[in-house]
């Protein structure tokens, strides 16, 4: 079966979303709105909500250009899936989280508190930070450098990883009549002492009842593909190209099985924005509609921040230029200079398709062309499902729902209804174990 | 009126409540239990919830007389806050936070957020560290020294206060046809360099609707005091007498004073854990029965944590020691000595007073006896209104909902009706106006 996720992104994830005529304008900010499209996706069995996340106003040193979007405003996601918590049963809660600016037991507790909250339901997106703005939030005058985020990010995991065992499952006895509440021979201490984090635990949680969060990553880079194969049980890419998909797909899955890990340990799950019509025509049209409320200035400057060099000083109608790899999203820098580079792109028309989904996948068509897509990138090694990114919320949503899931299920390609109640459950994936048993 | 908050504590405040027959023993980490009850608590017009917190699993060195307890489990308190924004509509959502080993963007960043939420009904509750136990959990061989924390604290708070100006009321414009989302007029960076931080800002999230989170406080030290003076706006504290309260609030209430703060700006609420029976001799049967639940020695262990010394070398029907005054909690300790001083209570005695309800208040009545209290402690100077603390949960706020506010309101001293919608309105406080404004 083909893994569905929803991308959380206030108005819709196209940029210029909010200036649509049915999107609610405070839809970044609006927890009604956010509770409203995860039980719309509950309803449909989608595997799980995604929340990304930024510690920053990305790009706020030239705010005038960023003016033009909502993209300076988000809710703190920790929180926001606590919401969701309580107001869903079935669908997974993943958050993006950055291991560069937190510390591991924070992060430790959260998850596995968010997990307690939800039944089971969590998921984990270890990220290092990928803006430099962030650095000036945490008292540093400068990004920190690639090699020292991912050795960082390593350590971190392994930190949160040994946390979330501080409680074998069984550990707690609650005998009323004894006054024994919990066994001491199950409970843990972690006594991690490492380059980066000195840690005793244990942890304020009892163990969570999917043994522990599921982790999903979303590096690129060299180091982030290791750093996924290790840990990452599920992974959000972003994709252009079915065959560089199936590369990345086959890359990682080799990495995994170096590790001991089989394939089906790890679901790989692209980020696409569907844009649908009962024509080609029409959705093209739809698309067109959106991108031309998109400023061409806020378009170069989202492309430069992606790329890691400014390039408002080139011709907007010339081609993107040579660049050395900057200090961000390493990943997606190759992504976007491959895409160029295939069609034949202006920075102008490479910044538009860029702008509008933020480097993902754009995929314009009939609910037909569309499912035949997923369904060729599924059955050959691409992918083991796909992050939807609704270009407005809810109308862009309830579209999929109404036209892409009735196809996707007539050829048996997505659940019914759902497998279990925690987010392992649904997605396949074994509990683990905790290394203090057995 | 009189203030009210409800203090959420798992299965109930008693340390033995988890035995008591009707208590849930997984309370401390049950959703659907916290829901509930905050419900209830809306449902009688309380002001706020509040959740209290410790990022460890305090006196973890000692797990076999912890393993008598519930208290090395709790649920993260912001994802809860979290919760119980999306299933409340008016009551106020009050958490503790440490200033001494959270980043101040981060806690910025979480209130503000669950502020946007909840609709402007959020609180931090903003403290130092108090547990040793702590910094093993981040990266510390050694608890950060009392007047350090306090240093960082107010560097902290005005960190915070800094980042919740980013936004101006009225920086959204939101203007669909020209494009233009926000002012970038308004829109403010903080650009903090300080001692401790260094933070560029502007905040991820807009203005609260109740201009900023309440700020809550509990320190009893000097250094909590003038804290406390210039920056509280609702202060929780820990009070056995009323003469010792009045000093308390006169004392405060003049440090405020001497800033310019007029009394009505800070609500000083101590915590009390109420007994209730249709007699005097029924309330306190109830009191001893959970008393008698609790392990000797357990109860010397939790005196020994909140005085900062070891007292198991002495003798278990002696008197208390005197000691230096330790790195932890100065205020209580001195609550502690005061009252064993006043009654001559042995360290036994002492003990099982300060392990039931963790040095607070209790007061074992009848609802006669105990609205006379609170009406004799509220008229006199000594409060602004009390923090409820339930032994048991939900019994004993069923109890003091059912028991103690019909005749707290036939002597007008409790509201009938919410008087707003946020947090602010309901406490009878300011909404603060930005820095950047007028």
């Amino acid at each position: 079966m083909m893994r569905l996720g929803l991308f959380l992104q206030g108005g819709g994830h196209h940029i210029a979303a909010w200036r649509d005529p049915d999107v609610d304008v405070n839809g970044t900010q609006n927890l009604a709105q956010y509770i409203k499209i995860t039980q719309m996706a509950e309803a449909a069995c989608f595997d799980m909500v995604f929340n990304a996340d930024t510690q920053a106003t990305f790009g706020a040193d030239d705010i005038n250009v960023w003016r033009h979007t909502t993209g300076a405003l988000r809710l703190e996601p920790l929180t926001l899936l606590g919401a969701l918590a309580a107001v869903t049963t079935r669908i997974g809660l993943v958050s993006t989280a950055t291991t560069t600016y937190y510390e591991p037991y924070q992060i430790a507790r959260i998850f596995a508190s968010l997990d307690q909250m939800s039944g089971g339901r969590c998921g984990w997106n270890l990220v290092t930070s990928a803006a430099a703005a962030e650095a000036y939030n945490f008292n540093r005058a400068t990004h920190v450098a690639h090699a020292e985020r991912y050795e960082r990010a390593a350590e971190f995991a392994e930190v949160v990883l040994g946390l979330w065992d501080s409680w074998e499952a069984d550990a707690i006895v609650a005998d009323k009549a004894s006054g024994l509440y919990f066994d001491p021979a199950k409970l843990h201490f972690l006594n991690h002492k490492g380059k980066h984090f000195s840690v005793r635990g244990p942890l304020t949680v009892k163990r969570s009842p999917q043994g522990r969060p599921v982790i999903v990553q979303a590096g690129q880079s060299e180091a982030g593909r290791d750093l996924a194969a290790a840990t990452a049980e599920v992974i959000f890419t972003v994709q252009q190209d079915v065959g560089e998909a199936r590369a990345f797909f086959a890359d990682v899955k080799r990495r995994a099985a170096l590790l001991g890990r089989p394939p089906e340990a790890i679901k790989i799950m692209p980020g696409v924005m569907p844009i649908i019509g009962e024509t080609i025509a029409e959705a093209e049209a739809k698309l067109d509609r959106l991108q031309s409320l998109i400023h061409p200035e806020m378009a170069v400057r989202v492309l430069s921040a992606f790329f890691g060099m400014d390039l408002s000083p080139f011709p907007l109608d010339g081609p993107l230029p040579d660049a050395e790899v900057a200090n961000t999203e390493q990943g997606r820098q190759r992504v976007i200079r491959d895409l160029a580079r295939r069609e034949g792109l202006t920075i102008r028309q490479v910044a538009l398709r860029i702008a509008g989904v933020r480097g993902h996948r754009t995929l314009c068509g009939t609910p037909k062309s569309i499912v035949d897509s997923f369904e060729e990138w599924f059955h050959s090694g691409a992918a083991d499902g796909f992050n939807i990114m609704p270009a407005t919320f809810p109308a862009g949503l309830s579209e999929f729902i109404e036209k892409i899931l009735p196809e996707l299920r007539r050829r048996k390609l997505f659940r019914e209804t759902y497998e279990g109640t925690t987010l392992r459950e649904n997605l396949g994936l074994p509990i683990p174990i905790s290394r203090w048993v057995g």
